[in-house]
């Protein structure tokens, strides 16, 4: 249903002797050696060809809450808007760190309450924001599927562009809630655990969030073996359309700079439906909230950097650009030992050894 | 003697009210909120100038350390040449960090085996390498102090072309063995502690090394009190000049970017020589090195990443710098609440608070 091609793990070896043999002791350059063995697993035919970024495209999805109107947040649902407005206008952290690193920013509306006639808002409306989900289901299985398929029809229009990687943000009113209660009905974890403390959340927020959504969670018992109707029940439209993007970008082969609780929630929606999808995640940044350190680790996932950022945005994203272009870099560009005239004095491929010492 | 202006700190408040100020909760940014305060400290003479990074320059000091014949490295001395000359070629990690970045990279010999008659080496040699310091102290006093005014020399021309952001790397097979043995006289740590396991030292190496630095230490019985007598007792030429530099850019007000054991150990003589130096240096990697986590708890150092590298040359300070210009673009050109006309929802500034949950 989900079709999502297998790493070409055939070439692992002979990339890693090729960042082995790079002038460098072995390992030296840590977290951006892995990088580069992933993209080259990813994109690679030969080891001899070079890595590539192109095009760089960070799409944002902003929705509506219904449960925004129960009091679990400090920020009324017209801050959505808001913010669109903001990044469309270029104002916004994300539009800053996009311009800088040469990301191509896009904003999708999937659904905030009001529509935007604005051209450089694209359109994609599941609805008029979703239901309260501790009522009633937040959405039909049917705009579900339907997101998935405009989220998909989206990332297939970027790749025809020749944009080779992706990451995503979101803005939502309220969409922490929903995000805490997919992840409570996915993992099982308590949702105490899944509530972030966030900021400006008092006690009595914080603690009307874990009563709101538990009482959402009984009242829908969505099945954990089916994120579809996770979402369904307690999700929003904009998660919905950020897992129907990386399910379609995983599917098309290309990796995806995954950041913030809320597309985390969705990577997590994405690799419940297909597995495979986990190789072409790679975590940008990890926050100090409680709940996306435990999301991160139902992922196996070590992010590239941790500087106590809890934006949202996709900006965590945006900033772990240069160190995905180090790794292409080092990989297509550093000389071998043999090219530079090095003494190479490790014997034993992946033994311990540093030149500097 | 060392002239070090304190910060501007009559400023931070109305600095930290800019940055609250910006379209985002109050906080969530993090760490780079951290960096545009520090660097508005440095730079900013009214809080409504702009944040700027102009030329940003990465001094590489080469030099050859007597001690390395003595079997505490794994490479032989030659290889500091080599890489050297790698460096020039542009095939280094360094050189495709700097490309990618926008660093310009400078070579500086302090004192390899022989001189290298190149026209992109700067050559401020203090020596052939240094003399075995667990023999005879390394060098003397003299030539420390020479090696500071020709480091600050060099400084002073980088800013003079208009630099005002500094980073350093190193490259000398056994100088390691000389900054253990450095931190190891200022700190009074066992030496077995600033001793790193590196890689590829085995535990015979590891026990030599801590052997003959222990030996050096109990031989020149060095001042903790007198950080030239200590460099002079056991450093190495391109510590020294390292020191020199810290020193000089920090005596010019501008930021240093630090990366790496022998770098870090160079900062702490630079600010056990000038305690203000401290506040002009902003960590850029924190290695998996004991060595160097000890060394940063001393100086009381959180760095801005953690990428498991250990590889020198500089390479952690390279890639940190888009999360510097992060910080710049960020107080420069992110739009207020009011510009955007978003809902501030936080009343009490320094609260804590949310936009998006």
């Amino acid at each position: 249903m989900y079709p999502v091609a297998p790493l070409n793990r055939a070439l692992s070896s002979a990339i890693q002797a090729r960042i082995d043999n790079k002038t460098k002791p072995l390992g030296a350059l840590g977290d951006l050696e892995t990088l580069a063995l992933r993209l080259g697993q990813i994109q690679l035919q030969q080891v001899s060809d070079p890595l590539a970024i192109c095009h760089p495209t960070m799409l944002v999805f902003a929705g509506d809450h219904g449960i925004a109107n129960a009091g679990v947040s400090i920020a009324p649902s017209e801050v959505t808007t808001q913010m669109v407005l903001n990044f469309v206008a270029g104002g916004a952290a994300i539009n800053v760190f996009c311009r800088q690193l040469g990301w191509q920013l896009k904003v999708v509306d999937c659904g905030i309450l009001a529509p935007l006639d604005h051209p450089q808002v694209i359109s994609q409306r599941l609805g008029a924001g979703t239901r309260p989900f501790h009522q009633v289901p937040a959405m039909g299985r049917a705009q579900v599927e339907q997101g998935f398929a405009l989220a998909r029809e989206l990332v297939r229009a970027q790749l025809a562009d020749g944009c080779n990687l992706l990451a995503f943000g979101e803005m939502g009113i309220g969409n922490t809630s929903a995000a805490a209660a997919i992840m409570a009905a996915l993992t099982g974890l308590p949702v105490a655990e899944c509530v972030g403390r966030g900021t400006g959340v008092d006690d009595a927020i914080f603690a009307r969030k874990v009563a709101l959504i538990s009482e959402a969670l009984a009242l829908h018992q969505p099945d954990r073996h089916d994120p579809v109707g996770v979402l369904a029940a307690v999700g929003g439209f904009e998660i919905v359309q950020l897992t129907g993007a990386i399910l379609a970008a995983a599917e098309a082969g290309v990796p995806v700079l995954v950041d913030g609780f809320i597309v985390t929630v969705a990577a997590l929606c994405a690799v419940r439906l297909a597995p495979g999808v986990r190789d072409y995640l790679i975590f940008a940044h990890q926050s100090q909230e409680q709940g996306h350190r435990l999301l991160l680790e139902a992922l196996d996932a070590r992010p590239l950097l941790q500087l106590g950022m809890r934006l949202g945005e996709g900006s965590g994203a945006a900033l772990a650009l240069p160190l995905l272009e180090a790794a292409v870099n080092f990989y297509n560009q550093m000389a071998s030992f043999a090219e530079a005239g090095v003494d190479n004095v490790v014997e034993t491929p992946r033994d311990a050894a540093r030149v500097d010492g």
